[in-house]
């Protein structure tokens, strides 16, 4: 029998409880042995949370358990949730966990310290979809070419209500709010830094590179509106956000950012809260995994499917992929390095020689445009909608910045990248 | 050192030998080991394959070769196949195998061979997609409601350019052909028989359920034509060859058929020789695997994974993801039992009364009617095209059978199923 201590008993951790009582009988038959949850570690005893486990508020109880085998983490946070983490590795028990942001800042030390310990966290990113699994052990014969995904069910609900009934972005968030789909504070979703925190987890295990959240491209959906979308709309795209980690010779771009995606493609074509993660291998071509990313049950199942595979195997594989990093490396490409097509909205008052003025900027700085498209807005501004061939990050910022300096042009310009 | 002996060694040996040598230094690294062939057993030595691997017609150089850690079957075939990997487990070599139709056939006597064996066939199943992987590991929390597949390259891009561009099934077979997308003779493709057998084992895996192909429904795509098409567009659905495992209370559907499926499902937006699979648990929900399921490096990416897996940890699985079957168990549901839509082309000699007189068989036989289209068709005769609600599949077949047998009807109806 395996016992399982649970610290943090929110939804998450209810879900788990109940998944391990309703599927008892199917989960033993596939870890081969009984998994139950001895103890459940909660900062306020005093709430019914309706489960039949002994509760506790003393983390200790679980972490002196010698009869604990496995401590499931999910009290979120990052540095308190480091210590505890680290003491039970430190006590010999393996550790479940569904924490991107403990992940996001110190997953290498956690796979140096759990090198003999089984860890695992597959709900950490894209919550019941498993994609750690896929990538670490299904994919693991590849050269990781990219992982493009969308992995934040709120933006991908706006921005598919934005698509769909036309709605603004401020309506549409007070609806994701009032729906239980945004928090009240929404800035970690909607800014790119939830999305940011799974793709540094999915670049270690492709490519075996360190980074931190600070250190990588982060943008969000806040400046998107329907001029975007009528632009989109207009030539065959739609607007997500995505989270890119792409190898380029010895270089690896991350980046988090809204994107036009050509409607052909399988990632635009999912809607909704879901989520969906396309990795491309130099071997097996294009895969795409999809599913729900959030959600107690969903998040859950990947919960108890790490429990159920330590219960068989224990610590069977590397934490992050590799058992020793790759000699020398892979490098993180510097933000103003990088290529992409581009789309501008400029608002501008609309008078003669405004297109001509603002052409001949793209091109002093070479950047070769593919579209234009102007549309009348209101107070007699027009918007400029314009689209760039692959150009280089660097040179788009440098021609925003002029543009923005131009008396005819009303506010700064909003830049989406186009996803060849 | 893992050493690795492959038998059979055609386009997806030689991808195996391939991607062990490009990716030599990241596989290692994933593996904690070097994984190498040693030796390749093919039926004709004196083919040059350009590969730098040591080549025998002698399957006992393989099995014989203490030094050989795991066995790669890719002879093919059922029973010559099953009688050399036995041999294999016998002397103590773990196997992966990507032979769909040795599985169909013996994955149970061949579970309980390598009860103390690794045995991996990743590739068994939709080439490169790590779909086992995800049934067996990834959704091991859940109880699996449904699967349903698109498993059959070949028939997914024969219907994807029917619908598309309006080529006859006829013509588009002959260019599949010219391709290298369908074989000479295709019945095993675009008969079901592919799918089926990839069916077979996902089923074990999801449900612990034995069934071989001949106990399960299989129909393959010669039926469909333009009319059906035609129908498919004017009420939004696509059409697709599905294979399909439900479950229903303690039964087990089991089918693979065509199927007209509502465009607004993820199985639906998969086109061309792409191969998909949704698989819904009770507590994650709908989760969907795409990618290339067939192909020499898309298939050997899965081997070569399994390599990988057996190097890092043996043997920590059970084969069929149980470790005892559950007891009781889940039956097979019989075919007349099973519920669908249902939708009918039947072509009539263009008289009064013909209407009439069909609707009143589906009347009579208690199938409620959803819609009805009619098309003229050629020589003054016409088809109606017409959809049921919620039917049983032995009305259906009854009404199919008294439909035939009426004098202004000029041939069998054809029969699509609707999937819900």
């Amino acid at each position: 029998m395996i016992k399982v201590g649970i610290i943090g008993v929110g939804t998450v951790g209810a879900s788990v409880v109940q998944i391990l009582k309703d599927n008892q009988e199917i989960i033993s038959a596939r870890a081969g042995t009984e998994i139950v949850v001895k103890c459940g570690v909660v900062r306020d005893l005093s709430k019914d949370r309706g489960l039949d486990i002994a509760l506790s508020d003393n983390i200790n109880e679980i972490l002196d358990d010698a009869q604990i085998d496995i401590v499931v983490e999910l009290m979120g946070g990052v540095q308190e949730a480091f210590e505890v983490v680290k003491l039970a590795l430190q006590k010999g028990k393996a550790v479940v966990t569904a924490n991107k942001a403990l992940l996001a800042y110190h997953r290498y030390e956690l796979q140096e310290l759990a090198a003999d310990k089984a860890f695992e966290y597959e709900a950490s990113v894209a919550g019941g979809i498993p994609i750690i699994n896929a990538l670490r052990d299904g994919l693991s014969a590849n050269h990781i070419e990219s992982i493009v995904g969308i992995m934040n069910g709120t933006c991908n609900y706006m921005l598919t209500k934005m698509i769909q009934d036309g709605v603004s972005f401020k309506d549409i968030l007070k609806e994701a709010q009032e729906l239980g789909y945004a928090e009240a504070d929404p800035t970690f979703d909607i800014g790119g830094f939830d999305a940011a925190h799974k793709l540094l987890i999915l670049a270690s295990i492709a490519y075996g590179i360190d980074a931190k959240p600070e250190d990588i491209l982060i943008e969000g959906i806040e400046h998107i509106t329907q001029d975007d979308i009528s632009f989109a709309k207009e030539f065959g795209y739609s607007i997500k956000l995505l989270a890119i980690a792409r190898r380029m010779g010895d270089e690896v771009e991350l980046r988090v950012h809204a994107a036009l995606i050509d409607n052909s493609e399988m990632i635009a074509k999912i809607d909704g809260v879901m989520n969906g993660i396309s990795v491309v291998g130099d071997k097996v071509g294009e895969t795409l995994y999809y599913g729900a990313g959030a959600g107690g049950d969903a998040t859950a199942s990947a919960v108890v499917a790490n429990l159920i595979d330590i219960a068989r195997s224990g610590k069977s594989k590397p934490m992050l992929g590799f058992n020793k990093p790759l000699e020398g490396g892979l490098k993180l490409k510097p933000v103003e390095q990088m290529e992409s097509k581009y789309y501008l909205r400029i608002n501008v008052r609309d008078e003669t020689g405004v297109l001509a003025k603002l052409t001949s900027i793209f091109a002093d700085s070479k950047i070769s445009i593919q579209t234009v498209l102007q549309r009348p807005s209101k107070d007699e501004s027009a918007n400029l909608l314009i689209s760039t061939h692959q150009s280089c990050e660097k040179d788009i910022q440098s021609v925003i910045k002029q543009i923005s300096q131009l008396d005819f042009v009303n506010s700064t310009p909003v830049m989406i990248r186009i996803k060849e």
